[in-house]
């Protein structure tokens, strides 16, 4: 299958190259990029030199079309200029940008800041939310899938299993991320010597990730969900962790939450249940995902608070982007989930 | 003022030997080590190397008791040992240690899974807390002093200003701390292979530091008051971040939010309210307190969910132990409260 | 082909299995472990959780010799006691420890304080130095493989390409090394707070690797070669930078290094040569090979001074070590040369 | 002593003011940025918070000339624009700069690509080039004080001991630098996700400290002397290590190398000789000279090949920039050579 990536230059395009260029069923026959146009994607990538010979070219219809499959690493806003015109011709589309991710045209003014409600909302609704687990059959044959964002994923994941059974108060999320999810472009506060032994909040109580958060925790709980989402920035490039602090009115038994988290995740072959009594992982960790496409989620009980605690770790490029794109690829062209995606993390690092 | 330390090969040791050799009130007159004794100081210290030709010492209530006051830097269950006997000989005690905060005898049970009750109620009941901002006037010619754990600490500093306006919702303290805070003796999980490139939790629902926590913010609110608190190692060294995630009655205003702030913390040297529209810190880091007693706090509103988040960041060596300490002292000694405690943190480090 | 990981609860171990699990023509019969036997591996090495239901077992020779393959990866002195019998019982043995890697006898108890010479020199001699590149067509069929060293690799392999032009001043090789070269058992120095922001070195002038080295480019060169050799603990987990410093008689134009590298490493899959005047990596960077086989290496002129530098970067865990290991495996057996080993950099990591 | 810091909000400007606003004989009196004048010092330097209510102003030479002293921590090639005016209305300079380092006018031309040579060679012949312990007398009454380069500084004090020893081989010096080095403007490769994990050479054969090394080692060894200069870049904020790889034609004793390193740096209160058979420290490490203006030498002596390796370890932006000034400064007017200086490293960090 012939697929190009639009934007990959970029980190999320870097790793979408990284994971294609050695897919069993996808040939990369272009990568471009405004900047680089002309260069070997090993200059930008040096991780990929050895491995391929490809270079940038500049994104323009003509070529991106002779692909049967487009991958979008644009920034948000940009994406919304290519997807009608790729969608027309009819090749498919998986889109890394918060584009075409809400349902609600109204909810881009709100979040994005936009000028005006989304343009296209019969796209909207056509879109699938990439997020596998949660959407497989809607996947398959999918022509327009809107990979979610790498905190929203971290999220969602771990809260799915509670979502039927949440009360009054709105579950605290709190999320730590690297520097990586800030992309290559960076600006002064991601420069190493200030981006270094740092914990701090940034947007602690608006991130915009909140609204594909509440769209698919209200989907699944049938009514309309509230988070409390607060993400930090810590001192590491790639992974989120996230942790969920939630207030349910009845606290369910260890053995109900386990019957939750498997009923919600059943044999997914990249989501792995960590709570045990013994060894170095006892809980979810970002260092045993890194690379990887793995989700790993958690939990414990607080009997004295009523809480439940949950836990998601995840690498914001590969499961919180790239790697959770090729996932719905796969399902979307009836290839196995995994294929490509087998990487298993390199440990310690 | 004559000093000594006991238990001086830690990383608490280490940090009250670089205060203390510095304070212009006081003079270390002895260093203690089972393990190092007869050793010099700076060769477990190297930092210290020039400063200092001190010596460890083989701990022994003879040589302590040559001092007026005593900083006890032992594990907890070994300063109950020591302070009974210091005590009644008259020398001021400041104990790093767990072992005397706790105003509950029984609560030693509960949270330091001791086979009985607190041996010394009386002395529980003479031992003041040492949170300086909370209890300075009790400090002042204290002779027992229970210095603060160090992610109570953080948890109590930026939660005391709302503690009275606290609804039925326990508060979530969500915390991060780096590697010092395990001590120098350190397991294998903490070797750096391990411990780099991590978040992870650890005691997510019954962490020890709660009995403290929740001690304090009774005791501030006037009722009883219980929080959920949940730590996770980050990849820092020294350092921790809390944040707070609050679900009030009723949102205060920001100008509200400022005056409890203020109120709470008056005219203190050390406690920095970090809440700004520009610059690099508009909420507190834990790169902007290291290697300094500042306590920086801040907090955000959340209109949408009637959620105030709040933060702070200390170093956990510092202000969440031998800074603390010293700052202790200096009140209870009728010093200037910042008296060799004046270091400003390098930046960028 | 059957095979069998003896010591396989450290990082090596754990980077065998990573890499084995996923090889094309390897199947994992066992993973030995005294301290963690009847556990599951992924209890030890989280990453594998998901991965293989394998457990350790007692290291024992019957249990091992139900396997075709034995990779050893043992601590220095103890492959020695296991590989008389294995090699005697016909399985192929790759050993991962220094035991088998020199030639000389005596050169054990000057470098690794042995208080005998080796016991076994025929098996000394007929065990085959495994750097893949330098001795490719020894390994095809070897039934005993000493895989080289970590940072024996990274010198020995940017220096080779010298080997024969070398003058009268012994190269300088200074090395920086990440904190899983201690291993997984690790000391007090190896805390994550003794070992984070570092730079120090460590056996400056007689570390064990140079016997290695200075074996290795002897044989090249035709004539015995010494060289300075001063590793350094910089703050990485994984990675090995080594710089040459080289004086020369007679500086090689820029072409002719080319040409001296080119010839020395042919085609070869592994070895990448960084040398460009444009993008990210105009020299080699352990940050792009990390979790890979690959060796970057490179080198520039100082006319001024008549000196080259070289350098090279590798993963320690993987080209230092298990992937070297399996490179000299697939050569031993008949398979492709990078059969389970095409693991890409992921990158920014 | 009014002091006026020109360039304050850099990296050096921050530290500047760290150190001198806690100088006992100086008052700051003028913080200069173009870009932020006007702005709360403490919104650029956040560790500065509580301390200061200092505001930026415009760089204007009538402000400047308010002040007694001023500290130029401006980019290399704007310093020569201030210095002579300044210098020609009596106030004393210290410039971070490499602008008046370099005696010979035409060196400017080859090390820092001026188009001309420098324009001022009276001037350079009047600056005194502020490394304390090696220029001490001509530093006291200075009014025109070049302040060396960290790496500079780092490479110069640990070779200083040998420079009348060096035979014919030109010393090899291996330099590791943190991320601070580039300064608080950055570019893309000095992001958080690029400059972490990292280890790599950048200028490895014409780095433009060479020029003041060579200097300085010559005038100390009476004769030319050149050095083989390489840097890399590693995983630090702060801290420079250098190491001296060096063949002498007579290897000296322990004893002898003891008297050259004890002859070199007396009774310095800044440099310590870290050469130790115990300890946490056997060889200088940046780790224990962060925040503070210690230079932190070694020695190790390598018979077998008759090489002398030498190390040093220092703060880039304390004793390598900011540290260093402020020493001078205190010779320069009189005042005890550590005021202000007196920073005990915090360990761990």
């Amino acid at each position: 299958m012939r697929v190009c990536i639009v934007g990959a230059s970029g980190f999320t395009g870097g790793e979408l190259l990284r994971i294609l260029l050695q897919h069993p069923h996808a040939e990369v026959v272009c990568a471009t990029s405004r900047k680089f146009k002309g260069e070997y994607v090993y200059r930008v990538h040096p991780n990929l030199r050895g491995v391929t010979q490809l270079k940038f070219v500049e994104p323009n219809l003509d070529v991106v079309l002779k692909a049967d499959v487009v991958f979008l690493a644009l920034p948000h806003g940009e994406s919304v200029k290519w997807v009608p015109q790729l969608h027309q011709s009819g090749v498919a589309v998986f889109d890394l940008s918060a584009d075409f991710r809400l349902k609600d045209p109204e909810a881009y003014v709100e979040w994005y800041k936009w000028p005006h409600p989304h343009p296209y909302p019969d796209l909207l609704a056509k879109a699938v939310y990439g997020q596998p687990e949660l959407h497989r059959e809607e996947l398959v044959g999918a022509k327009l899938v809107a990979v979610p964002g790498c905190m929203a994923t971290a999220s969602i994941l771990m809260l799915a299993p509670l979502a039927k059974h949440l009360g009054g108060v709105p579950p605290v999320i709190d999320a730590k991320i690297g520097s990586s999810g800030a992309g290559a472009e960076g600006s002064v506060v991601d420069l190493h010597s200030y981006r270094t032994y740092v914990v701090r909040p940034y947007e602690p109580v608006h991130h915009r990730h909140i609204a594909e958060i509440e769209q698919e925790l209200s989907r699944l709980a049938g009514r309309r969900v509230s988070v409390a989402f607060t993400p930090h920035a810590v001192d590491l490039v790639r992974g989120i962790f996230a942790t969920g602090h939630v207030y349910l009115d009845k606290l369910p038994t260890e053995a109900e939450m386990w019957r939750y988290f498997k009923s919600t995740f059943g044999d997914s072959k990249f989501v792995r249940i960590v709570k045990d009594k013994l060894g170095m992982a006892r809980y979810p960790n970002v260092k045993y995902v890194l690379g990887s496409n793995y989700v790993d989620v958690g939990f414990e009980l607080d009997a004295r608070l009523g809480r439940v605690v949950t836990f998601s770790a995840i690498d914001n490029l590969v499961r919180g982007a790239s790697g959770q794109a090729v996932q719905a690829f796969n399902i979307a062209m009836g290839f196995p989930e995994d294929a490509g995606l087998r990487h298993i993390p390199p440990l310690p690092i």
